[in-house]
């Protein structure tokens, strides 16, 4: 545990004025966590830098001091990356949010950490253009924090995660460098290209001081279907029937159990009245009457061979928003039931025999418990969502949870899977690591994080133990 | 100068057979050089593993005798990566060049690094589906050269370049240790990202010994039009009026000059008879009538802007080919002139101003020098040569290029732009790294190798100097 010491808060005032470095109770409280729950915060101060010098003068201090340093954007992060639970200092970015215009010639912005991620999608769109990268916490989340953790979404299938759309970095490193990379060029072959090295590092090499983003022409007339399928297999079935001849935006899907909790919660309407197993929701551009052709073309070869059983598709804008929130708000709804939820990948094809597998291990252990799932199926990304029955404890519960973790994990590191598919690794999934990555490779990060941190004050301890020994 | 030992042959052929070394002198000359001639080839021996593990036992016998090692691909390089003349070991691919079936549902395919980058785009092809890294050198560079040295080409303006395309990487690394990064997954956010480590980094960290290559959907009947344009803001302005309404497959530029010497030599036709400064290549996608109509009136307003002075669009794929014959042929045809080639790029936006600067910089000098331009212009990548006069001795015109070098890179630094767009750094670039990287990111990059390679023996001396103090 690490205190601030009145010298350190002093060496601070050098360059911060009093309304950049707050310690009262409150401050410490929201601006010490993330959306995860399970550890108290308890920083010892927060600093609001404006200027990229006054980020280099805090890591400067905090060199000095041995003081560790905790990045924090939008803190919507489900890992804990952003967690300050040991007396760091919480280098909030949410000053250093200027955005500046759309450029048109090179289809970029340029931005601090602060802007918010709807910011951006908004700027975008009032210039014609588009940034594709969207999930559900996007009006509240951080450019920072999205790059960051390289967040993904509702649309990777189509336009990837937020690596594909960093065309330059500022980045001030564990030294207190200011490094400027790739300054949004579009080719640069000039050795190792550290901007993807900080992309997804979790403040564990450097701050985010800048970023220089690629935006894309806008999707054309979007439009959605969904499905009833009677199993994982017809998911996999049908996604391949639609790839063979469309660019899909989104495929995403979501168990029966999923959607009789959202409907119920959120008072939504059914799509239709079949009950099947599984649903797919599927975006794609609706270019003219030769695409609604072909799509029904396609549902109908499906439902001859039995992978679909049921169909409808949106008619307008409205009713593709209607449609999307089926599966957008499963997140929200389910967390009434406190989940213990896991955001996890293999290869599209491994999906149905992974899926199998995981409901195998948890129906073995605990038949009572419900298990929720959902996901990017396009991606191969699973969010699985164990519901704690009201009945039991949260102790009790934690403890199951935990029970099969090791056992979901085991079967992830046998498929070659990731055990964290988009929310990064942070503090709760640390201990794990080693079921997505080799000893080598992780030796291999400590390498560079001692180059890029040789005092090991940016967010230390986060995506493996600050000591190689405790691992 | 390093030299092989019997005793070193010797532990090598403990796990390679007769055939699998090569020390005639043919063989090292062929395998020693790239495209490039600047330097004389001189490696100690030639090895052609066919597995990972020879592949190791290759690394573990040059730790134990500190032999440095080359990798060796399609030796189609530009800057010397490859090339071995220093006693050197070459590793050379060519056996290690299995190609899996197309993965329909993962939209992937698995190979050898010793894979040709055209037997990639023909399976995807067979299968319905498209590899969309394309460049001259296709039939002849290898899947392996193409990551080590992330490729572009062609068509990075719509598809990326080499790195976009990989799902998957395995890397023997300077210790002998085998990494599997990534996997294939679309979704792995599980720390740093090694995998966008290696690609690029020119031999210098490991050795890539499998690839997972991602694949897309083919383009829909690309067609070609060519324009002519009175001046490089044109070439701007027609940019973003295209870029404004249609998704380019391609937007390329070749100078007057350019277009005279292809004509001649290639005995092509002139797209029209209007002679202009500069000419655009436009590519996309036919999509029907309304395509077609949508791409006139874009010319039409150009023209109305005085931006275009002519146009030719191509009918049918035979004509598409033709014209790309002009853009396409222009590399081989200044062959012919042993031209000083640069390879540099800035943000698109400041091309038009970097051009002229450095049409400045020659000028003064040696006004009596041909400057050639062409280049793929959507990504602020020009590609630069000045023809030696028949008159001028070869030295001679060596050493005026090297003065006008550096008033080159200082203006490419101001730009803020890369003295290397696609082509790396290797040996011709190395002492100019720091025009495009700052001091701070070349000590990280030595760390970072020096991680990956302790003993410096992967290909060391290319990107930056073996010592530090060299530089």
């Amino acid at each position: 545990m690490f205190t601030a010491s009145n010298e350190l808060l002093d060496a601070l005032r050098q360059q911060l004025g009093p309304d950049q470095i707050l310690t009262d109770a409150d401050s410490l409280t929201h601006y010490g966590r993330d959306w995860t729950r399970f550890a108290e915060p308890a920083p010892s101060a927060i600093v609001l830098p404006k200027t990229i010098e006054q980020v280099q003068h805090i890591v400067a201090v905090a060199r000095r001091f041995e003081a560790p340093l905790v990045p924090s954007g939008g803190r919507t992060g489900l890992s804990g990356g952003a967690v300050a639970a040991a007396g760091e200092l919480v280098v909030a970015m949410d000053r250093m949010n200027t955005l500046s215009d759309v450029n048109l010639t090179e289809r970029t912005l340029c931005c601090g950490p602060g802007v918010i991620t709807e910011q951006i999608q908004q700027r975008a769109g009032d210039a014609g253009l588009h940034y594709p990268v969207d999930f559900a916490s996007s009006g509240s989340s951080q450019i920072g924090g999205n790059i960051a953790t390289n967040a993904g979404g509702i649309q990777v299938i189509r336009y990837g995660m937020t690596r594909e759309w960093i065309a330059g970095l500022k980045v001030v490193t564990g030294t207190g460098e200011l490094l400027d990379l790739n300054r949004g060029l579009v080719k640069n072959n000039t050795g190792l290209d550290l901007r993807h090295l900080m992309i997804g590092s979790e403040g564990i090499l450097g701050l985010i001081v800048e970023a220089t983003v690629r935006l894309c022409t806008p999707p054309r007339n979007p439009q959605v279907i969904v499905l009833g399928l009677p199993d994982m297999e017809s998911i996999m079935q049908v996604l391949a029937a639609f790839q063979s001849e469309i660019d899909l935006l989104a495929y995403e899907f979501f168990s029966e159990l999923a959607l009789q909790k959202v409907v119920q919660q959120q008072g939504l309407q059914r799509p239709f009245n079949e009950v099947t197993p599984y649903y797919a929701l599927l975006e794609f551009e609706h270019l003219g009457e030769d695409t609604e052709a072909q799509i029904l073309m396609i549902v109908e070869r499906c439902m001859e061979s039995g992978w679909v059983a049921d169909a409808v598709m949106s008619q307008s804008v409205a009713q593709a928003r209607a449609l999307w929130r089926l599966r957008e708000d499963i997140s929200e709804t389910l967390s009434h039931w406190t989940p213990y939820k896991n955001d996890i990948s293999t290869t599209v094809a491994k999906v149905p025999g992974f899926l199998a597998a995981v409901e195998e291990i948890v129906d073995r252990h605990y038949p009572d418990l419900e298990v929720v799932w959902y996901g990017h199926i396009g991606d191969g990304n699973l969010h699985l969502n164990i519901l704690k029955p009201e009945s039991v404890p949260m102790d009790e519960f934690q403890a199951r949870c935990k029970t099969v973790s090791a056992e979901i994990f085991t079967e992830i590191a046998a498929q070659g899977g990731s055990i964290s598919a988009e929310h990064g690794v942070g503090l709760l999934k640390r201990d794990f690591l080693r079921y997505s990555r080799s000893e080598a490779e992780i030796g291999l990060m400590r390498s560079i994080k001692a180059a890029f941190d040789p005092d090991n004050i940016m967010n230390p301890g986060k995506v493996f133990p600050a000591q190689p020994s405790a691992e």
